[in-house]
């Protein structure tokens, strides 16, 4: 095998996040258009799961032969006030219910930016660990893994106050067993210290999220691009990865309002095997 | 003193750069916009000292009384190529005479992001390392200090790919007198580490920038706020930067195409002045 090349990632590995295909179609229509095309794997939007019911939901899945390779999302812990928090850790209760019950091989969590008119980082640090250390309890007796996802730096104030693998690993080194990271070529691309952190996060990576930076990059959230259509490196990075030990699905995730959510699911789809198969 | 009326930054400390107020002043007007409300400094972009005239804008600032913070900007020591690294070699030299012949406290270096159609981030930072290695020999030679500004990471592709105060202070100790960094509030915010990394910047911390990030945040490069209507904890940084012992000018830089641009540049200076005695 020349390096040219090169296979990193096998198909087998493929899973595609519900939010990477047209937000019209309901949980049973990403199921069918996943499953056509010999598919292993999905990551499904909460609200999806709510909309098609949990019970249908989990036999939908069961019945399609499709693995979960995470569910989206928990998290928000951060709050102004304690009853806030509360109802934050109640849905994530029941976000570790879903999870639990669809099979999940882990709840992703988006920890959460600063409280409403709220300046205090540290404060809003302290939460994320708080919650996530309350929420371990319970996801442990139900067998959920919690995957941390540090977001970019550009959503620290409105989504996650966890911005690199560094941070994630120190509170995964805090919190103990039951909760491990979600590595996103999109968040953390642009860290010159990524690959020893991933090598530090071996044993607790729970997701591999793929996708692209485009440049330029019109819009913070919905300007994701396809892989190979950006500048991350990511066959890089899914070496890194697998030179971590993760041997889980690898999870294509592209939030597009103006390209890949305009087109139809089938293209959408084939586009990112192709994809796959070339760059990841 | 209350806590509350804790007085960080000196009204003799405020500097303006020149892309905070009005595209259309020339030089001569934002020195007289700045004198006239008896603004101690300024930090000009090279294109407003070349429409100028390099000779005449240091006759106007040496007689409008005005200190020069820093000069904007030098750096973009990435390329495809050894003659597009060389061209900005070249320019980056002229850059440090226009910074000597103003007597600025320093040369504000943005490092360049990936060469176009590059996706190896290590290469970059090495081209940043030898480019910035290369111009220090020269700029020791005429005084004039390179500083060292790390970027947001949503600018690693296109503009800087050194993106954290971590990166800049390790590039320093690696380059050694001469080169030092500059700390602006918008693009370091969101790091857990900045507190550690600031009081490791000591004694080479050559600028303080100010402004705000809003929420939400419209536009990637041109939608920054008056310090005081984001979320950014200014007077936070501003104790730790103090701490670290920095006593230089503290500069206001806010790029806002949509709002403070297209007022008077009167409104925006007086609008600074205020915000700066209250939020850094």
């Amino acid at each position: 095998m020349v390096w040219g090349a090169e296979k990193m990632a096998d198909f087998a590995r493929l899973s595609i996040n519900s939010a990477t295909i047209d937000h019209r179609l309901s949980l049973e229509q990403c199921i069918d258009a996943c499953a056509r095309r010999a598919i292993l794997a999905i990551a499904p939007w909460r609200h999806k799961i709510h909309d098609a019911g949990l019970k249908r939901a989990a036999r939908m899945i069961r019945d399609s032969g499709l693995a979960v390779s995470g569910v989206c999302r928990g998290g928000m812990f951060t709050a102004s006030d304690k009853a806030g928090r509360e109802r934050a850790l109640d849905d994530n209760r029941r976000a570790v219910d879903e999870a639990a019950t669809l099979g999940a091989d882990c709840l992703v969590l988006v920890v959460g930016g600063l409280p409403d008119g709220s300046r205090d980082l540290a404060a809003a640090h302290s939460q994320v660990h708080d919650g996530i250390a309350t929420l371990l309890d319970y996801a442990r007796r139900c067998n959920v893994p919690l995957a941390i996802e540090p977001l970019h730096p550009m959503y620290a104030a409105e989504r996650a106050c966890i911005n690199t693998l560094r941070h994630a690993n120190d509170l995964c080194d805090e919190l103990g067993p039951g909760v491990g990271v979600a590595i996103d070529v999109y968040h953390l691309w642009w860290d010159d210290n990524l690959e020893a952190e991933i090598a530090r996060a071996s044993g607790r990576i729970l997701g591999f999220h793929v996708c692209d930076w485009l440049v330029p990059t019109t819009d913070m959230l919905l300007d994701r691009g396809m892989m190979g259509d950006g500048i991350i490196d990511i066959r890089q990075i899914s070496r890194w990865v697998t030179a971590a030990g993760y041997e889980g699905f690898i999870e294509v995730e592209i939030f597009s309002a103006q390209n890949w959510w305009l087109r139809e699911a089938g293209e959408v789809l084939e586009t990112a095997i192709r994809r796959f198969d070339e760059f990841v």
